[in-house]
């Protein structure tokens, strides 16, 4: 089921050329308010066709709230918004039936639903499914915000081998500074170099991946648990539902393995009154729980797998091996538009774990 | 809860000094014999004091099934095993009540059980509770294997960024090739290499950390589903869930942002009657679904936190801080012992995953 | 969470008053029919304004499908179904958010949600609710009928203490009987008696409670399973989550308590080469799990407590008891319109117990 | 999976003559003191051999607990606790593999588990799987009365038609006065009676069944949910889970169905500074929500199936019918021993519905 969390609950529906996709939010609570235009501008980060490297595509992402919410106000009945879907060319879907697209889910899907599958777009599978979970999540973190003081902040960290500055993983004072700018970076240079790289791809009829970083400050000490309700499980599973995602690391990563134990260990010390660490390679979760300190980390996102290229692929239908040429307009790089959806599901988590307890 | 999975599910119990630990597990096939000294082997493969590199503390890790199983047999009944808890020093822990280890859970589980948490041996956060992962996922694995066709194979990539062969990607054939050894790596002069570092570190009062590499091969096309619903998340929360764990990659992982879509996208192309892709980026599956490659996922281990080196802390009593030396035994690195940890984890995932179809 | 399944999961959303209300149901096969047509006409059981007996409300309950179904065959994605509302009144409703009607859920609700609850028509509480309920279910049980064999009929087995026959619960071979009449009885004269019964009760300004007798034939012996994952308890789950429900009970129910082992065990006897009982006290279910006979339950529905009589209820702000006097148009009855919503729940448990295994 | 809960979770194991039996609670609230001489009396009173009327059978229901427990207090951990089994007859059994015993689960049980299921004492299904429920229920309902003053009570409200009184559903001052007596009703005169028909039916080889009420009092409003949220659905769910139940209700149940809603209706009033209902018929609960009046449930317990007299069945091996004499010692009822069970349910529902919210 595309759902996820426990006491928050959001679930997915909707395909990428159905009527409307949409989300249904449960347990959140009642006797708030949303703020609409809010919502509205951080779904706007994850659009296309905001500037020159995303996909000309106009889609007109504005939620419509059906029910859960009256006079701006949450019921604590089931959230339910759609988003109405319009200027899809399903033509230019019929023939990649029979010749699944390399490194998109057509292939396996199709064996998987025995072909009764919704090819146009990528169906269940397209990145516009992304939008309902920037609904709930962009919700959940109004409310981590104005309520609780948590912040939730991520930047494209590096695309095409490009690095932006990180975060400061101990103090980052400015982890929402991404989020205002038409290129989601710290460094307004990296940026500049990024899109550089992304529209030599786009000439190329190819794609760029890249690395997502992503934070979240303000969480209080003794969130989550141990083994497989350690919060690091619940934010990873959610990551990797987000189309694109390869691979998820917290505080220091995969770098840990080059480490030693006296390199790696976080000392604790007294801040005043407050126990933080001199370092944050724990990202700050220790044993599965929240420590008080920053949770840090990242995810990588693989190239956009629709290229303009001619590529090898199967005819399923005459068992031949073919080349196959997308048409469509695609993204020639989904990092920049991939961060608020990233905001969005660890936001998701977090208020699911919070609620939790 | 510590538990993992829908259809076949465990759920483990017990803390690193309590009477006894364990798991049950429930939604296993009736009728299927279970191979007990096979189990064992397999669990042998995680025990301490296997060779110089680890904790010279003795476990007898023999599980005792108390249900589910008679003559050797499943019943369908919840299988339930436990291990009885022997030879821990519990007198080395008490003085660290008030002085939480560096990058342990000491500190936030004092917080979240009110101080509550027994913490003698780590508790509940104690590497020694993968022992009963091993139980479940070892009767998971011979089913696999048994009935299924389908092996699971890890090693130790790195450790202390010696790297081991990596498997190819497309046709790994030897995946369980380091299940026999001393030292689980695939060439025998990495292994060696590896053994000094440790050893090295282990004279420094130090530890060091790794990657493991973890292979699924035979495992049929179309299991998994769209967005939440992938085999990434599953696997990825599952493999969070073992403690010193700091990131998880599938296929090409973190590499795939520095490469372009012409690169990583894998071609399908026909090998006789069977689809396959040239390469295997993808990891074995796409849109969270099978596409019938071998699944390949690694993961990154923390060096043990666990130091003879004095380190810095805080006493949460007077509340300065102060320097902390750990007495007691400990692995130098756990990256050789979490390896059949990994195989067991991902073998639940699979049964889970297959069972649910 | 307003969802039941594991499996084939539904989910509910609206509020009476909402701009739609509808449901998403998750794992529903691939590649199936689902026939609109019977879809409407058993959707149409549930409206109102049926006949003389039911509230003169009209509800044109057309679901409309936004997403799971292309060409009317199922896609494998979520199909999600609204139904808009229409014809509310929602200025009945505004005078009640202080004086709560008795045997509502105004009260217990408006503290819950601490009177953020959306009241219109009892909002997340309306009976209105279970139309969505009838969407998912109606799909369910088309399937099940279909594709499995499995057959499920339910009847106004008695209202105010007048009583319909009951079903031959050994082989009840006409339990679709009252699918076609306008009055679900099997007893045309019943059904006439009972009816005039409730039309009494609305000349009095009041209203009458009854008993529901659903059967479900063609299930396979060998569905469910001991304690908590017996399927008595799946139903019945269901079962209270339909407004209005007091009791419910299996095979002899509460009649069990006056009878002996020796009259109220079901004897086996072979039937050529099947097992059979002579008697089904046990209501087709032994151990939780199916036996091969007719599944019987009976559910308990209590009078509509809104009644147009005076009541004597409190006014939350003044804090002073005050008679009330309920305005707007109701059932006098809902047990005939209740059939179709517990055939509905019935349906969907039957058929995520069958996926589930 | 024999599991209920949501946010406290129990997980029952073992068969009736596995070597143990237990259960693993997980989610129970850290530094806690559990009471275990309190528990084991609590446990006493559904042990056999009490008194004449039940079976002879002597079980040394002693939990041990092996893990989640210190010093007397819980650590935060999963509480697992176990009972040794001892004083089986085993080879009682064995001649009914193939004569299915009338009314039990042999027969569904034998093909949904191929025959590999524990047949010995019935397995998986036995009554003796209630003890474990009573090791977890007996800790919640402790911590529900000492935290919370939330008390639950339980009584034989019939057995053989013979009627004890009822609680007073307004206010029932003395829900706990069955605890401390041999035979558990409210009149003692009553129970004299019950224990004379049990007595008579045991000297007939046969058994009878009966009802046992239910009151919780003590819960906050607001507690609950819409819909499949509902408390009915969570307790009864929970209530079916217990072997030999046939049927639940809450208030006024069934009777309901022949009430109007003038009579049916609990009108609210004030009392001091509460909000009251005058009657309750709906027994605590309005919308699936805690209205803050008692909780009163019915259960329907049937006769024990096991009885002396022959009885008529199949041959699964020469596929005929044949007569059955069922040998071991069995009770000619289990109303008396349910009743603690049916608290220990309850209680576990309880626990887990307040630390959800």
């Amino acid at each position: 089921m595309s759902s996820m969390g426990n006491k928050v609950k959001i679930e997915i529906f909707g395909e990428s050329h159905s009527a409307e996709i949409g989300m249904t939010m449960t347990g959140f609570p009642a006797g708030k308010r949303i703020d609409e235009d809010e919502l509205y501008r951080f779904m706007l980060r994850r659009a296309p066709g905001r500037n020159a490297t995303s996909t000309p595509r106009k889609e007109a992402d504005v939620p419509e709230f059906i029910c859960g919410i009256v006079d701006g106000i949450t019921t604590g009945a089931p959230i339910t918004a759609i988003i109405r879907n319009t200027n899809q060319h399903s033509k230019d879907y019929e023939k990649l039936r029979n010749t699944p697209r390399p490194s998109h889910a057509d292939f396996a899907a199709a064996v998987k639903y025995s072909g009764a599958n919704d090819i146009r777009g990528g169906g269940a599978f397209s990145g516009r499914m992304t939008a309902p979970i920037c609904i709930g999540g962009g919700i959940a973190k109004q409310f981590l915000s104005t309520e609780l003081g948590i912040k939730i902040g991520a930047h494209a960290l590096a695309i095409a081998n490009i690095y932006d500055d990180a975060f400061d993983m101990t103090n980052p004072v400015d982890i929402c500074v991404a989020e205002d700018k038409d290129f989601p970076t710290i460094s307004d240079d990296a940026g500049k170099k990024m899109q550089e790289a992304i529209l030599k791809a786009k000439a190329d009829g190819d794609s760029v991946g890249g690395i997502i970083e992503c934070a979240i400050t303000g969480v209080p000490v003794g969130y989550g648990g141990p083994l497989f309700d350690g919060i690091e499980s619940k934010i990873a599973a959610a990551m990797f539902g987000i189309p694109a995602v390869k691979g998820v690391e917290f505080g220091s990563g995969f770098e840990c393995a080059k480490m030693r134990g006296s390199e790696h260990n976080d000392a604790f010390l007294y801040e005043g009154e407050k126990v933080v660490t001199k370092t944050n390679n724990s990202g700050g979760i220790q044993g599965g729980i929240t420590n008080g300190m920053p949770i840090i980390f990242r995810v990588a996102i693989k190239p956009t797998p629709s290229i303009a290229k001619p590529q090898s692929t199967v005819n399923l239908e005459t068992k031949e091996n073919v080349t196959l040429e997308i048409g469509g307009r695609h993204d020639p790089c989904i990092v920049a538009r991939a961060v608020p959806v990233i905001e969005a599901a660890a936001a998701l988590c977090l208020l699911d774990l919070l609620e939790e307890k």
